[in-house]
Formats: structure tokens, C-alpha cells, sequence
């Protein structure tokens, strides 16, 4: 027995979605099906609206239904600080803290020679001109793969002629509550690395 | 920061299938984004469609986009032998076996007095009429949950006096492939209650 059409299509679409195997796409069809008519006519709307009403923030990068993103229209924001992200979802992540009230930068990927991606397929030049600007602190937000390091490696390089600004980079460690011997060698040579003096 | 309006009803909405938490819905929202626009067309579509086109089936209550559902109007199949089920779900589960060649009747739940559903609210009266055709063999293919055993029971009391009809339910023991020591005691119990003889 096959799955009437539209059924099929649903587990089809749902199964293009990371982490959702044949079971689960079959499960959640399942259970839109038994949603209420509002609830799926929502659901079906707004994943028209994602794609066509969300576009990036012509300043920073970030995921808007308008020209300018809330942050980069937010005259409260200091202006003077630059957190520098791979990609829009990490500034959901940042925001989510509550404590940093500077603005952000999209790169919009990370270099990485092995894929073909280079310096000039990112938002590295927009990032340098935006430096240009009255900005005091570069703070390089990016996880440390092997293409986040060279990334970071590249643009803290680029901004080195550049004297008026200070480039930094997020603090790597073990993380609040992990337990010592979970830890892999990587996060705890690092943590070593960067030890702070305590007394 | 908040996110686009259109962005958080789609995280709302798939906040609203099961298993999928705040965490989930951000990432599948966010790759539902990144999705080609046709493929976003298809996906929306479906939704709306699992809730227009898809009806039960007038006959057994196998879910269709026609009258009759595939089952149902195929002639080869056995017509004598009815396999009952608790939901829709679980014919898909039993045709992939591809070894079961009857009918199916879905209950639409089960009796339990707890919740409040009695025999009345689910299809066993349908059932009942539906037996007094020429059926051989009337298979119980629920669960063994408490409700599973009551609804069982139910209905092979009202079937008692129809010396016609065969009334059957699917063996219960331990799965193929389970090891032992971490099985739970009602299902080894009724594993040793249902023991065969070997030699």
C-alpha cells in the first residue's frame, strides 16, 4: 500500500529537513495531519513567508523583513563594537545572552581552501570598509575548526595596518560544568593554552 | 533581539509537532530558509493538502484521497480475513511486512474508560455489522496496553456468538533480536504464557 499523494509529498518535504529520517517524517505527517485547519494553514503560510519576506540586513548581514535589520536600527547599540559571526544564527545565539550591546557582522561562511570557498566568497571586504568607519573593537566570534582559524587568522592580518582598532577574539576553554575527563584533547590543549592567573 | 515575524510562526508551528522542542523548530526553521523556493512550494502545498484531500476511507477507515482507499478496491486481496486495527498508522506498518494479503478495520482508538471513551466511540459497531458478511477470520491486531486488552476482550465477547467467524490476535512475546536480560517483566510473562512446544 502507498501513501495517498499529498500525504507522500508532506513526508517527502519533511524528510529533505537535517535530522529527520523516513520515521520521523512519517510521524510528523501524522501529526500535521491531525493539527487544526488554523494551526496548518499558519504552518503553510509561514513557510511561504520565510522565503519570500526574509531577506538580509543591508548593514550587518543578519535575517530581517526589512531593509535594516532591529540591531542596526537600534540607536541604543554601541556602534563602536563589532562582533564579527559566520552566520545569522549566531547572532540569535549571542542576543540570547542579554549582555552585549554592540552590533554584529555576518561573514556569511568561513574560508575553507578543501571547498573552493575564499576569502573573497565571504563578507570579509565589506567587513574591512566597515572598520574603516568609527568602530573601536573587532571581536571575531567564530568556532575554532581548522576554516574558523583561518579565517580569523585572515581577517585579524588584514586588520593589523589598521592601528586605530582592537581585534579579539571569544575566550576558548572547557566549558561551565563539564567534567575534566569527557573533555577531548583539542578543548583542553586550548584551555591550557589560554590559563589565566588566578592569585 | 526578536525574530522576523515570519520566521517565529514557523518555529511556532513546528514547535507543535511532537518531539520537536524551542532547539529543534530553530534549527528546521532555519533550514526550511535555506530550502529551494520550489521545494518550500511543494512543502507548503502538502500541508494544506494532507488537510483537504485526505478523507477515511468509507469502507474500513484507512486514510485515502478517494472513497474507497487502495485496499479496500483491490480485488486480489482476500476479503474473507479482517485485520483490526486501532489507527490508520498501523496498516502502513503492517503492509510493509508485504506477507498479509486481507482486509482492514480501524477502530479509531481504543476503549478506555479512564479517558472516557466508551465502546460507542469508537468503530465496533461498524465492526460488529461488518462481520456478519462472509468473514472468515477476524484478526485482533492491537496493542497490549490496558485499553488494548479491553477493547480485545470487548469485541470478542460481541463476536462469541457468531459461530461463523474465527476470531484471532496477533501473538505477543519477545521481539526477534531482543536480549533477555533486558526485556520487562509483562511481556516475558506473556512470553512464557504463550510458549510453544519445539519437539
Amino acid at each position: 500500500m502507498k501513501y495517498p499523494d499529498s500525504l507522500n509529498n508532506l513526508i517527502e518535504s519533511l524528510k529533505k529537513l537535517p535530522t529527520i529520517g523516513e520515521k520521523s517524517a512519517e510521524r510528523l505527517a501524522f501529526a500535521i495531519m491531525n493539527m487544526d485547519d488554523e494551526d496548518t494553514d499558519i504552518f503553510s503560510k509561514s513557510i511561504k513567508d520565510v522565503k519570500t519576506k526574509i531577506k538580509k540586513c543591508k548593514n550587518c548581514g543578519n535575517i530581517t523583513e526589512d531593509d535594516i535589520c532591529s540591531i542596526c536600527s537600534n540607536d541604543e547599540r554601541d556602534k563602536s563594537l563589532l562582533c564579527v559571526v559566520e552566520d545569522a544564527k549566531n547572532i540569535i545565539t549571542l542576543e540570547k545572552m542579554g549582555t552585549y550591546f554592540g552590533m554584529y557582522h555576518v561573514l556569511n561562511g568561513l574560508i575553507s581552501p578543501i571547498d573552493g570557498i575564499g576569502p573573497e566568497d565571504i563578507e570579509i571586504k565589506s567587513l574591512i570598509d566597515k572598520v574603516k568607519e568609527d568602530i573601536k573593537e573587532v571581536i571575531i566570534a567564530i568556532s575554532p575548526t581548522l576554516e574558523g582559524e583561518t579565517t580569523a587568522l585572515y581577517i585579524s592580518k588584514l586588520l593589523e595596518e589598521n592601528k586605530k582598532v582592537v581585534v579579539s577574539r571569544i575566550a576558548y576553554g572547557i566549558p561551565l560544568g563539564a567534567d575534566m575527563e569527557y573533555l577531548d584533547p583539542m578543548t583542553l590543549s586550548m584551555a591550557l593554552n589560554n590559563r589565566n592567573k588566578i592569585s
